[in-house]
C-alpha cells in the first residue's frame, strides 16, 4: 500500500467534508433563525467541528502531498472505504461539539453521532433522534448539517471530489467505479471529470427546481432545502417528527413523490436527454427513456406494487376512500424503491402482505446510477434472465445462449458478477440479522409480554434489512414513526456497518476487513 | 418430447414403487402383530393400493414399451422430475385406502396423503399425524409403508432404478446427476450402473448393520425397521409422538446419532474404504477420509455447533446437567446438519440464539453424495472460497487465480453454478416465505393474542426452510413435538413443492415450470 498517496487523498475528502460543514452555518444566525443560547453553543460546536476537520485532514495531506505517484486501484479501494469512514467520523463531530440530545435530557454518545453522521452521509436516513421538533434538543445549524450530509453522500463525495480535482487516473476511474451504484459503470462520457461534473450539475439543478416547488407550496427556505436534501439524495432524514406526514398531503407530497422517482433513475440517462449540442430532435431524445429496460421494469414494479397495495389496504379496510388508500400506496411504493424512507403512514400497522411487500421492495432498489440503495431494479432484470438461461442450461448444457438485456448482449464477467452480488447481500444479511439477534438483549422486547421475542426477531430482521439497503425506518420499534435510538451501542455499530456496505456496494468495505488486502504489496 | 419413452421409464419406476409396497404388507398379519378389524382394513387398503400402483404403471409402460430409442437429457429431466410426483402420489394411495386418520377421527384428504408421501420419498419427514401411538388411526402396515418411503427416497428410486436396470446410455447418467445431490458429481466406478448397485449395496449394509444394533438394544424388529429408514435415510419419521425421545436417551440415542452421522457423509468415500481388490493399506484407505476437505469441514461444523449449543443451553439454565446438555446439544445438532429431524427434547423452546444457530444449519445440510438434504457442506466451502477469490478480484482484476479444494482445480463452470444454486435456493426461500405467509389464514396465530402475527410469520419462515431443506420440523407450531397439520390445504400444496425442489436440487422441478422446456422439440 503507497500510504502517503492514500493520506493525501483522504486529507483532500477531509478538508471538502470539513469545508462543506460552512453551510450549515448561517442557519444559526438571527437574521435567518431565532437567537437562543442554545442554538449558539450549536454554532460554536459546528465551527469548531469544521476546525476540528480542517486540522486532521490538512495534517493527512500534508504528510502525503509530496507523493507525486498516480494513484492505483489498490489505493483506489483504500481512498474509496476509509475515505467514507472518515467523513462518518467528520460528520459526527457537530452533533458531539454542539451538546446535541438523542431524547430530550439524553446527550448522543460518540457511537450515536457515527451512526447519526453515516445514516447521513449513506443516504439511509436511520434516525437516532426522538424529538426532531424541539429546539432545545439539536440546534437548527446541526439539523442542517444532518439533512446536508444526505446531499453530499447522495451523489457521492467521491465523484464531487473527482468532479473538483480532475482526472486521477485509473483509479480515479476505479474509486468512481466504487460509489456510483450497478453493475454496470460505463461512463457517460470518455473523461472521468467530465462525467463526475455532469452528473453533479444535474443533480444540483434537479435539487434547484424541488427547492423552489416546495417553497412556491408556503414551505421555508430551510425546511424545503432539508427536504431536498432528503429526497434527491433519496436519504430520508425529515425535521419533523412525522416526516412527510406533517404537510398533511396536497401538492408538498405530490412534489415530493414525483422527485423521488426522478432521484431513483439513472442519471446518465438525464444526460442522454438533456446534453446540449444536441442535433436529435426531442422524440429522439425521449427514446433514450423509453427504451432503458431497466427504467421500464422500475416504472412497471411501482405500477404493480402500488396497485397491490391499495387493493390489500382496501380489502382489509384501512382506509374508507379509495383516493387515500392510493396516495399513500404511491407514497409508501415509491419511498421504499427508492430507498427513500420518507413516511406518511405508519406502514408498521398495515397487513402483513403489505409490509411483506414492502419488504421485499427494499431489496429491490432504484436504477443503477441513481442516488437509490437496494440491490438496484438491473440486478433483478438480470437475475430473472440469469435464472431462466441456467434452468435451460441444465438440461441443454450444450446450447449456449448469450445474455442479452434490451438488444445488448451482456458480458459474462458481469452475469457472474450480478449472481455473486445478490448471493453476497442475502448471505451478509441472514448473518447480519443472525448476529444481531445475538448480540442484542431482549429486554426492549420482553415488555411486550409472551410473544415479544418473535417481535424481536422480526424487528432485527427489517433492521438488518433497512440499514443494508439504506432505506432508513423499517418495522415494528424501528418503523417510520419510532426509530434506532432503543438499539444497543454494540446492535448500532453492527448497523452502521450495514449501512457503509449497502452505500458502496459492498466490495470497498469487504476488502479492508480483508488480510490479504493489507498484507500485499 | 419423446413421450412413448418418458411413459415407459415412469412406467417401470411406478412398478417398482408399486412392488415395494409388498414389503410392508406383513406387518398387518397376525404372527407379527395383533389382528384387529382396523388392521385388515389397513391391509386391504394396502394391496388395492399396490394393485393400483401396479395397472397404472403397466398402462403407461404399455404404451411406450415398443420405444427402442435411448434416453436423451431432456427426456432424462422429465423422467427424473416426474417420476417423482408420481412416486408421490402412488406413495399416497395406502394411506387413502386404509381410511388413515390424520387425528382421531379426521380422515387424510387428497392432498394431506401426497403431502405425508412426498415428505416420505423426500426424506423430509415433515408430518400431518398427530397420534403415531394410536392403533385405531393409521394401520400398522401403513406406518410402515410411511417409514420405507424414506428408506427408498433415501438413496434415491432413480439410483435403485438404474442399478437394477443398467445402463441407459447418457440419458441414464444425466438421471444419476440430477437425484444424486452435490455440485460435482464425479461417478465412483466408469459404468453407470455399477456406481448404483455400490451406493445401494453400501446404503443397504449400514441400514442391516444399525437395525442389528438397535434389536440388540431390545428395539423390536418393526420398531427397528422404521428408525433405520428414518436415520439412514436422514428422514426422521418416527412412530412415536415423541420422536427418538421416547426411548430416553441410552444406547438407542447414541447408536442413532452415529447412523445419522454416518448418512450424512458422501456415500463414494464409503467405498473408497470398502472396496474389495483393494492392494493399499486401511492406513492409506482411511486417507481417503482424513485428506476429504468436505468431511473435515462437516465434521468441524458439528463439533464447533455443539459447543455452542452446549454452552448457551447451560448458560440460559436449561439444564443444570452439563452431560445432558451436552448429549441434547449433539442430538439436535447432528439431527439438524444431516436434515434429519429427529428430536430428543422441543428445541422450540430453546434461547433465541440455539434457535437461530439450529436455523443457520438446517441451510448447511449433510455432504455431496449423501442422503442429507440442505445446501451442502461442499457448497459452503466453495462459496466461501470463492467470496475472499472475489473480493481480491475487485482490487486486482488481473490476477486470476484458480479455485482450490483439497489441492485440486475447481473448474469455471462449477465454481458458477455453486453462486447460482445459492442464489436460487435463497431467493425461493424468500419467496416462498412472502408467498406462504400470503396464503396462510391468521386464524391459528390469533389465539397467541397480540404478537400472534409476529409467530406466524416465523413459522412460516421456519416451515419454509425445514422443507426446503429436507429437515421435517421447524419451530412454533411445527416444532419437534408439533406438526404441519395445522396449515391449510393451498399452505400445504406449496411445502409440498418445496419438498421435491429441495430433494432433487432444484433443475428437475424448475426445468417443469418452465414453458420453454415442453414447447421445444
Ligand atoms: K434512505
Ligand atoms: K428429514
Amino acid at each position: 500500500m503507497n500510504w502517503p498517496i492514500v493520506a493525501r487523498m483522504l486529507g483532500l475528502l477531509g478538508l471538502l467534508v470539513g469545508a462543506s460543514m460552512a453551510f450549515s452555518l448561517p442557519w444559526a444566525f438571527p437574521a435567518l433563525g431565532q437567537v437562543e443560547t442554545f442554538e449558539a453553543r450549536g454554532f460554536w460546536g459546528l465551527v469548531f467541528a469544521m476546525l476540528c476537520s480542517l486540522a486532521v485532514s490538512g495534517a493527512l495531506y500534508a504528510w502525503g502531498h509530496q507523493s507525486k505517484s498516480s494513484i492505483l486501484r489498490k489505493e483506489a479501494f483504500a481512498t474509496v472505504g476509509m475515505g467514507w469512514i472518515l467523513a462518518g467520523i467528520l460528520g459526527a463531530l457537530p452533533f458531539l461539539f454542539s451538546g446535541s440530545e438523542r431524547a430530550p435530557g439524553v446527550k448522543m454518545t460518540p457511537i450515536d453521532a457515527f451512526f447519526e453522521s453515516v445514516s447521513g452521509f449513506t443516504t439511509t436516513g436511520a434516525s437516532l433522534l426522538t424529538e426532531l421538533e424541539d429546539p432545545e434538543v439539536i440546534p437548527r445549524c446541526v439539523m442542517f448539517w444532518r439533512c446536508f450530509t444526505h446531499w453530499l453522500g447522495g451523489m457521492g463525495i467521491i465523484v464531487l471530489f473527482v468532479a473538483i480535482l480532475g482526472q486521477l487516473g485509473a483509479g480515479g476511474k476505479a474509486m468512481l467505479k466504487r460509489e456510483v451504484p450497478g453493475p454496470i459503470t460505463e461512463s457517460v462520457r470518455p473523461r472521468v471529470q467530465e462525467s463526475a461534473i455532469v452528473m453533479w450539475t444535474i443533480y444540483v439543478v434537479f435539487s434547484g427546481i424541488e427547492t423552489v416547488l416546495l417553497m412556491s407550496c408556503g414551505v421555508s427556505l430551510y425546511e424545503a432545502l432539508c427536504h431536498t436534501f432528503g429526497t434527491m439524495a433519496t436519504g430520508g432524514f425529515s425535521t419533523h417528527n412525522s416526516s412527510v406526514g406533517f404537510y398533511n398531503g396536497g401538492p408538498v407530497e405530490f412534489i415530493i413523490i414525483i422527485f423521488m422517482l426522478l432521484a431513483g433513475v439513472n442519471f446518465s440517462l438525464y444526460y442522454l436527454v438533456f446534453r446540449r449540442h444536441h442535433k436529435d430532435s426531442w422524440t429522439k431524445r425521449l427514446k433514450h427513456l423509453t427504451s432503458d429496460a431497466e427504467l421500464r421494469a422500475y416504472l412497471l414494479i411501482i405500477l404493480v406494487v402500488t396497485c397491490l397495495l391499495t387493493i390489500s389496504l382496501m380489502v382489509n379496510g384501512y382506509y374508507a376512500n379509495l383516493f387515500v388508500a392510493l396516495r399513500h400506496s404511491l407514497f409508501a411504493t415509491v419511498s421504499i424503491i427508492t430507498t427513500t424512507g420518507f413516511g406518511t403512514e405508519d406502514f408498521s400497522n398495515w397487513s402483513e402482505f403489505a409490509k411483506g411487500l414492502l419488504f421485499v421492495l427494499m431489496f429491490v432498489g432504484g436504477c443503477a446510477g441513481s442516488t437509490a440503495g437496494g440491490i438496484k431494479v438491473i440486478r433483478w432484470v438480470l437475475l430473472g434472465k440469469i435464472f431462466i438461461l441456467e434452468i435451460e442450461k441444465a438440461y441443454r448444457p450444450n446450447v449456449v445462449r448469450p445474455l442479452r438485456l434490451g438488444g445488448i448482449v451482456v458480458e459474462e464477467r458481469i452475469r457472474h458478477d450480478v449472481v455473486v452480488y445478490f448471493c453476497m447481500v442475502l448471505v451478509i444479511f441472514l448473518g447480519s440479522w443472525f448476529l444481531l439477534i445475538t448480540i442484542e438483549p431482549d429486554d426492549l422486547w420482553e415488555t411486550h409480554g409472551d410473544h415479544g421475542i418473535a417481535e424481536k426477531l422480526l424487528d432485527c430482521g427489517s433492521a438488518v434489512a433497512a440499514t443494508l439497503n439504506n432505506v432508513g425506518p423499517g418495522f415494528g420499534v424501528i418503523g417510520p414513526t419510532e426509530n434506532f435510538a432503543n438499539f444497543s451501542q454494540q446492535g448500532k455499530c453492527l448497523l452502521t456497518m450495514l449501512m457503509l456496505l449497502g452505500r458502496l456496494e459492498l466490495f470497498a468495505i469487504l476488502v479492508l476487513l480483508t488480510p490479504r488486502f493489507w498484507r500485499q504489496q
